[in-house]
């Protein structure tokens, strides 16, 4: 049906110059007049009829229908004038979080070596499994995750990471966001108060304000959150958002003594801990440290911590598929609820993973990522040379550089972004405007040319 | 490092078999006591020192740390005891949505027909695409989605469904639900009142309880949700979730009168209708019909109509992927919101979807699946009799049975579910007991063979 007719006879229709009750030429009438089939103009009134515009009468023809509505009102009245309708709290989440910034190369923070992924491996398993895909992998999930991907990270957790789970205790998200999401709804109610690291991951601040979480930014130091400070501020918590492999973005490790502090103090009052494992596979002193859900001892399975870990450091971030370690008792309620609240995801794509991981391919990519990301960094150590005051590094895909002051932290932001480098700024990871100046410099998805080019400028930036 | 090193010595220290202060042997000792080499002894060590259990004194040996920490505390006490910890919101959550149904064959409800999906062309994109993927793609996306899939969504949904819009509008989202979501959370406050369809979907009354919206089931009818019933019932809502092409369940069109009306009453009350599209490709007596959204005038771009499309029914529910078409003051600050909140997909396989529909392959998918459809559903007809009462099925993948009462509903579920049968009950779809009994029966992902085997059995049972 060609819109041109249809739309012209419902303009007529709308706007009342063919007024209620008026009979429409018949569709003989209409063919010849507009010169078109008589199908077409029959297809016309029946789509008209159909969405109430005017009414077939059998054998009487086809009349405008009396449905007393107005049209809707002229632009520039009510809805043109009012404010952009975002909610109370829709403003306080933008608030909270900076527009989204171009992210490439020297120096942004928190994205892998994406030149440097497996394609041609990852392929060949994704067409064999998209191959044999049986139709309820295509579905609905249901299982919290594709059976063989659970139990492949339940594998990898457990030798990597000291976490203590089955492969039932997992359940597969969208990534580290879609957890924090699920944790903070499920687990707590608006008003609850919610521990953050100060500085810290706004991710996790963001989730929690969207939740209506009350954020109660904690300060870190050499040994990580401090659970003191925290209680003298904000009295006890019922969730809190750590990363203590390697504190975001200040790379400290998380002290055993304030890890089993922290432990208590979640088991005594009834809190939840979300240990957020975000890139711990990347650890260049020593090992990586054990988990705080491995903590626990075997026969007290309900600890309460959560582990949270993610593919979007080891693999890219576009793939959005992390996890969740959940004591036993959560699991059906939190499986219940990301399915009908959100759907679960692709399991093909998990069950290309899952096979990714157990025939090595996994541990082998990330192991070379790890001497990848030791040489970027080092070259990005050379090319700053030793006057600068970088923290971290121990672990991650950034360093740290101190500044003096939060202007000089303005001004090299601003400086950068005109020759095409990305500054993150250390005083956006903090809620208020104490926190120290300082640069988060990303050196994982930027070549070693890249961190010459961008290194060189900052170097000479910071001495001029 | 072996782990039960490691595990000796953290054990040890942690029990107290070696009391804070005291002297760890070398690691020379333990490495000969072990049998192991002293370069693992030493990463053992270093190890547990990076976790704070033990401290090394230079030139003086190894200690256990004066951490003064408890041992977590012993199974069964605080923790075990204590219920599993789900917040209100969490419970009321659950309360909400059923468990999850094993979800295949006759007569699933809102499945497509996943073994007709065309796999070999489908594979072939997704591989161009991923051997083209440049580093951008694979980053945490901040577009609103891949550029050519959000231009081939405009295009597509202004011809078939009169959407006005641009690429420019358009947020891609991991589904409806997540859809849904975001809208929620950036247009509604807490409390704020939202109508659902009564009987409707359940998904938006989760997603709606989920961001902590008041729920308002408005009944249906024959020209769908009543706008009367529904401000008698609940005053003025800051939300509308509406199905007007296909009404879920019950499948009636929303009347012209009534879109109008509830075009207007949000506009002169600053509200938003929620337009879900969901199989409105679907449309087997005449064209689908036109969109609420595309009931605006060109020059009103603001309209109060937010328009959800979904690809879980055209193409596969575990592809993950909807959209929402947006007024044009709502894009960024929607955008920037799910950037920060909860990320973007996937842009490869964005990309590898915008060439299926440029290329004309999903249109031609789509053809073929409203034929396949067609003939489901009459089969399904034909093995059912005249003697039912079925409602629906001009359009969509499910038809709806009318049943003499709720226990015969109760009844034929029970009967069903031992034969593998799966039959949705319509009592499911409303917020109270006071839904009129059926079955929602699906039709679409069953093999003419399987509808006739359940179909069999249903008729037998009805006459029974």
């Amino acid at each position: 049906m060609p819109r041109c007719l249809y739309d012209g006879l419902r303009g007529w229709t709308q706007s009342g110059e063919l007024a209620a009750g008026a009979r429409l030429p018949s569709s003989r009438v209409l063919a010849a007049e507009l010169g078109i089939g008589r199908n077409t103009a029959l297809a016309a009134l029946d789509h008209l009829s159909a969405e109430g515009f005017v009414v077939a009468r059998a054998g009487a023809g086809v009349y405008v229908a009396e449905t007393g509505f107005a049209r809707p009102a002229a632009p520039g009245t009510a809805m043109g004038s009012r404010s952009l309708g975002l909610s109370e709290r829709g403003r306080s989440l933008l608030a909270l979080s900076n527009p989204p910034a171009p992210g490439h190369g020297a120096f942004v923070p928190g994205v892998p070596a994406l030149d440097a992924f497996p394609w041609a491996a990852w392929q060949r398993l994704l067409r064999r499994h998209r191959n044999r895909q049986r139709g309820r992998w295509l579905d609905y999930g249901a299982e919290g995750g594709h059976p063989a991907l659970k139990s492949a990270i339940a594998d990898y957790v457990n030798i990597t990471r000291n976490v203590r789970c089955r492969a039932d205790r997992i359940l597969i998200t969208h990534g580290a966001q879609h957890a924090f999401d699920l944790i903070a709804r499920m687990l707590a109610d608006p008003g609850d108060v919610a521990w953050v690291e100060e500085p810290g991951y706004a991710g996790a601040r963001v989730a929690f304000a969207a939740a209506g979480l009350s954020l109660a930014p904690v300060p870190v130091d050499a040994e990580g959150l401090d659970p003191a400070a925290g209680i003298a501020a904000w009295g006890v918590p019922k969730l809190i958002h750590l990363t203590p492999s390697n504190q975001f973005p200040m790379g400290a490790t998380l002290s055993m003594n304030r890890r089993l502090t922290l432990i208590d103090q979640a088991r005594r009052h009834g809190g939840w801990i979300i240990e957020d494992d975000y890139d711990s596979e990347f650890r260049y002193a020593s090992a990586p440290l054990s988990s705080m859900q491995g903590l626990t001892t075997a026969a007290d399975d309900e600890a309460p911590v959560l582990y949270v870990g993610t593919f979007s450091k080891t693999l890219y971030p576009g793939l959005r598929l992390g996890y969740v370690v959940l004591p036993p008792g959560l699991m059906s309620p939190m499986r219940q609820a990301n399915v009908r609240q959100f759907r679960e995801g692709d399991y093909v794509v998990q069950a290309a993973l899952a096979a990714f991981m157990h025939g090595g391919g996994y541990a082998k990519h990330v192991a070379r990522m790890r001497r990848l990301y030791a040489r970027r960094q080092q070259c990005l150590r050379d090319v700053l040379g030793t006057d600068v005051d970088l923290i971290g590094g121990e672990a991650g895909l950034h360093v740290v550089m101190r500044l003096a002051s939060r202007e000089r932290e303005t001004v090299l932001v601003a400086a950068a972004a005109e020759q095409a480098i990305a500054l993150a700024p250390l005083s956006a990871y903090v809620a208020d405007d104490n926190g120290e100046p300082g640069l988060v410099l990303g050196y994982a998805n930027a070549s070693e040319a890249e961190i010459d080019r961008a290194g060189g400028w900052l170097r000479r930036a910071l001495a001029g």
